[in-house]
């Protein structure tokens, strides 16, 4: 078992660092609002009051902050992450950053003579606690090799992705975009349903019992048919962050993608509109109202 | 078991004619082309020289044929299906047309006094052929309740949408609308992928056995990946008529769908450049070459 | 001076045809609602019960009505215009129609021994009642040597555009998409100038005086800076329909048109809300509304 | 008379100190490239080594380069121009730049004790050489007070924007992008009349005569209708950077502008192709190769 570090504890991060817990690694956590680890702490982690002091003695320190500002702010900022880290120790890093974000902090580590790996996950905070995450990886080889197995346990299947750690978080935010893009299409196909009589769920249960039977249409889908956008999984102004994410790395790498576009300019919208109560999935709102139904 | 009659024998309906004998039915078939009724006709059908001969005594018939005009041709022109079709048999279409065609065939057979049923079927032909297709069906409950038997064999699934025929129609193109939707985005990921350096197989892999783990993106994601986009399931130039079934309906109803035009206009670029021997999948090449990559 | 007939008075069609009047021409009128025709007839016109009967005679029928629909009525239904209209007259079809519709007219014409050019018109009712127009004509070259005397006065320059009369349809076609795009291209800069705090009618000021002064910009604009989009030049539902058939054309010619789809898509989205008490440019508050703006 | 000086000396930097030099001012220049400034010495400018010793003395500096990394390094970068400016004295900043740039800018001059405004211009160089620019103004109102007689003989006109410098680079961004979007607007209307048999010329002399009356339509749409995009006035890559400073600009506003987006795209797309040798202008060509034609 190992002597491992987690820091934040939003709904994500807590659930994946009990689960290193009940896997029986040493854990000390840090989270900037410090109520956040009481049940992390009644479960025996120890709780630190520095980014710097949770990642002194870890092998590895895993983290888990809302955006890239966040990221590197924990990082590389005072009493932060890379000022406790041994050299020779790995940061994990889970959330959903840009290429760029990562590039920098693996630049930073290696100066420090640590290491640094990008091991986004796919899955809500539901699938977090149910050790149901993807995870992604990507690294040097050694550091991978070290940290796979502590990840192997937070859900159903590590996939790895080379040496260079910013290929994660490409894949992560791919995959976030295709999900954007399977809710515009079936906001498109419903409302067309809709409003020829057809109706909405009917379409919705013939397409995930045949063409689309995957959990991603099934569940998003069922928010879509319904109109009824919660439980909230992630908010839109969250995923909207990651959409300008995809978009800048799309520009960087002069890809035009109009359907992020258009995806990007739905989430827009949604926030713009202060629908801060809903599951990003509500943007398939824009295309009821388009089509000048009640949303 | 019945008499049935099978009219347009392209790919996919000499496999579903094949299966209905198979079934046990008494079945004549008819074909422009005659020649392409040899392999039924050795298979025991009967070979009519025009749809009204065929339709002439069968309790149902079936329509395959490519689009709108083949179909409003075949069925009220003259020696037409409704030409020889006794009233109260049924005319099971299973075309992919559109809404208002089938509204205008189904108003000619209530003045005829026949019945009229929409049917159109999910599938390639290797999935017609193996009685795997997906069947939506719509029209007056008692004709939806006599064809279903027929049907039945013919897939693995018929999915009934109510007494108006138009609204299966409806379905298949949302269906089409959003295979459609689901090669755009991943033609846009991988492209992203590609460009980012994290190859366009291993993003594939990762998330067909993740969050996209159906045959549409199994199937479709393998020509995508590998940017073969052969063999050829449906042309380019098919397709694209579907789509422009879809925006036609969805003028009518008022509802924009900005990524069904999105789609529709990758698909006419595709055959204004006369890229006819691929399938429609090809007109993913269309990202790749906004980015600057070799087609 | 010449015998001429005009049919179709609305806005426009009065105008113009006051304006053959004060040219000196003897005229004869048509409308579907008879009353229209008071003012005319107070002018010297005569007013005929039905098409046929107003181009009896006449050495030239001019046309201006809703649609293409209306048009074909107008001019093969029965006591239609062709019906009445001598061998050898022309036929002027001033209408915003699609290309086919005229392909269809001019055939019907040739059958009939008549003739038939198209001479689409830009400007509104002030510009038709004040002889303003622009006038764009296509069609056999002896036709339009002898309608063009009769269009001069209507406007302030005739174009022609050959032999084939769809031309001018496609011209007139492209310059409302013009418009739509330029009224899209005001929406989004005076949004995104609102939100800054820049103001809109500052921009607005400024780029009709300097990059954009053309009257265009300056008349559009004006409502696009105010947001008050009255008074109605053309109903949104018109233009709706304008963009439909550059569409349907841009579709049979396979010409993708991401610009006017999008127009389109704003149209449809006001028509569909049932803004019916405003000029056309209000489709610009859609771009108001996904920014989160009050419309 | 004034003492100015003018960093930056690229085409329009050139033409731009040229015409300040003619008013009668007294010139100190600064090129990261020195031999550019030979015309101007001899028109009798003085050469400064760095930034700060163009500054020095000056009254106020003008500034004129590329992007926003370039203004941010000249401005206050070691020997910036920060480094040398008197307190009191004034920065105008004439670059095509993002309004954060500016923001960031103008707090610096406010901690150094200087002012700073905003002075974006429209135009090309041959537009900037015959002082034809239009010139947009902002900042702190005693500042603009002070430059705008310097402004004047630049060219055809100074509009001002109020006291944030910011947004008059709101507005230079506003209005390239209304360049692009009357481009992308003709080269779709033009490639539907090459294809409709009509030819891109006769409806380009159509709609400038008529509806489109002013230089952006005349001069932009002379290339697009003979597809021939040169002479340069501005390469893809440089006004893709501007495009992305609107995207970026309208992302942080909360503001989707499709149209935006979409030239973005056509302009990403034309760098990724290396077409280095033609005016922005060529995006235009995007519009025919997705129709099917040569470029």
């Amino acid at each position: 078992m190992a002597k491992l570090a987690f820091l934040g504890l939003g709904n994500m991060g807590l659930a994946m660092a009990e689960n290193l817990l009940k896997a029986g690694h040493s854990l000390t956590v840090y989270n900037r609002t410090a109520a956040k680890a009481a049940p992390l702490q009644a479960l025996g982690a120890l709780v630190a009051a520095t980014p710097a002091e949770a990642a002194r003695g870890a092998e590895a320190a895993f983290t888990m902050v809302t955006d890239d500002e966040a990221l590197l702010h924990l990082s590389t900022g005072p009493d932060g992450l890379l000022a406790g880290l041994a050299p020779g120790a790995v940061h994990v890093s889970c959330s959903t950053v840009g290429p760029g974000t990562t590039a920098r902090l693996a630049e930073a580590h290696a100066v420090h003579g640590s290491q640094f790996v990008a091991a986004p996950v796919f899955g809500k905070p539901d699938a977090a606690a149910a050790a149901k995450l993807w995870v992604g990886l990507a690294g040097p080889a050694d550091a991978r090799r070290r940290v796979r197995p502590w990840l192997e346990p937070l859900g159903q299947g590590v996939y790895e992705f080379g040496d260079d750690p910013a290929a994660a978080n490409v894949v992560k935010l791919c995959g976030n975009f295709m999900l954007g893009a399977a809710i515009e299409a079936m906001a498109e196909a419903f409302t067309l349903a809709e409003k020829s009589g057809v109706g909405r769920q009917p379409l919705y249960e013939f397409l995930v019992n045949t063409l689309f039977n995957c959990p991603v249409y099934h569940n998003y889908g069922r928010l879509i048919a319904s109109k009824s956008y919660r439980p909230v999984g992630a908010l839109p102004a969250v995923i909207r962050k990651d959409f300008r994410l995809v978009l800048d790395h799309a520009q960087q790498q002069a890809v035009p993608m109009p359907l992020a576009q258009l995806v990007h300019n739905r989430l827009t919208t949604t926030v713009a509109r202060h629908e801060t109560d809903v599951d990003w999935t509500a943007f398939a709102r824009r295309v009821s109202e388009d089509a000048g139904l009640e949303a």
